[in-house]
């Protein structure tokens, strides 16, 4: 076989870099800012080839945000060694890091769930949940007690946490980045302890 | 003249009629529910009279936004009296009532707010900030320092109290009242002092 200069993918590689490089534009675009044709062109493929491996753009969005979630939550699981403190602050420097490098798109998909988009708010409450489940995870060092009471606060703590991270990557205004992990994960058990 | 058993009322009485009519129906009815047909059956008017008064119905959801809004605003004013953390407490008393007696509207405006609705996001901003401008007001007894830094915290700790209002609201989860009203308020100096 002759080489070629266009290296021939499977399909399931091609689907595979298709959403990687779907979720690479998604780091510093919105979801809106994302179309078939700017994709078609970054990958070297033809625009039906895309529909082809995708559907349609909302389809397409909905893939590359599913993945985006998937990374998120890979990234920020927490090291097995630690107490629970310190793997949940472990665990809120990688979800910083992850906000700052991802700022543009994980905004559209906080405000796209907010706004009512179905499919959306499916995968970002997926994604928070996976997030907010370890702390509820049986060890010998559980950091929390699994009660509604509990679930309440924390599930407003990691609002707390999103808009502390989406405010710090939009305008760091002098606090550093440990003052900002810091803020997410020593507030936690303080706040659990209002409730009782 | 005759009487007549429908009240003729100024076009200033009217309107305003209107308005608390709209925020009544918004307590319990997100704003996409609320259609001109049923406001101009509960007000006893024709809608030609509605569109009269308010345009079209955007304008009419802006507006009874805006009067709820300002509700919110005046309702949670802190009292004169007491150190800042007791009036931060009432306030935060008066908020968390709010949002239990208008549980659908208040989330519309937070949903449509996130969403992107423009005119929906400058009313929902304007009632955050007058709410969070209180803590910096120079007094002799001020709860918190002016700086970037607090009030990166405070945004973060608004989207908190918020989402802890709606779900309590939603569920209390056998979480009593004043354990809301103390995880919210009691809470800010501590994230405060995590960011020094």
């Amino acid at each position: 076989m002759a080489s070629s200069p266009r290296v021939r993918m499977s399909p399931e590689s091609r689907r595979e870099q298709l959403l990687e490089l779907g979720v690479s534009l998604l780091a510093t675009r919105s979801l809106d800012e994302i179309s078939i044709e700017m994709l078609a062109e970054e990958a070297g493929i033809s625009r039906g080839l895309l529909y082809h491996y995708f559907g349609n753009k909302q389809d397409f969005h909905v893939a590359v945000v599913r993945r985006a979630a998937d990374d998120l939550i890979a990234m920020t699981a927490p090291p097995a060694e630690g107490d629970s403190l310190t793997r949940l602050l472990v665990s809120m420097e990688s979800y910083l890091d992850y906000v700052v490098a991802n700022y543009e798109g994980y905004l559209s998909l906080v405000r796209g769930a907010a706004g009512g988009n179905a499919q959306l708010r499916e995968i970002y409450e997926e994604a928070r949940s996976a997030l907010t489940e370890r702390l509820f995870i049986e060890d010998d060092d559980m950091l929390l007690p699994d009660t509604a009471g509990t679930r309440l606060i924390v599930h407003a703590w990691s609002a707390y946490a999103e808009d502390l991270a989406l405010g710090w990557a939009r305008e760091p205004a002098g606090v550093t980045r440990e003052e900002v992990v810091r803020a997410m994960s020593s507030s936690l058990p303080a706040l659990v302890a209002a409730v009782g």
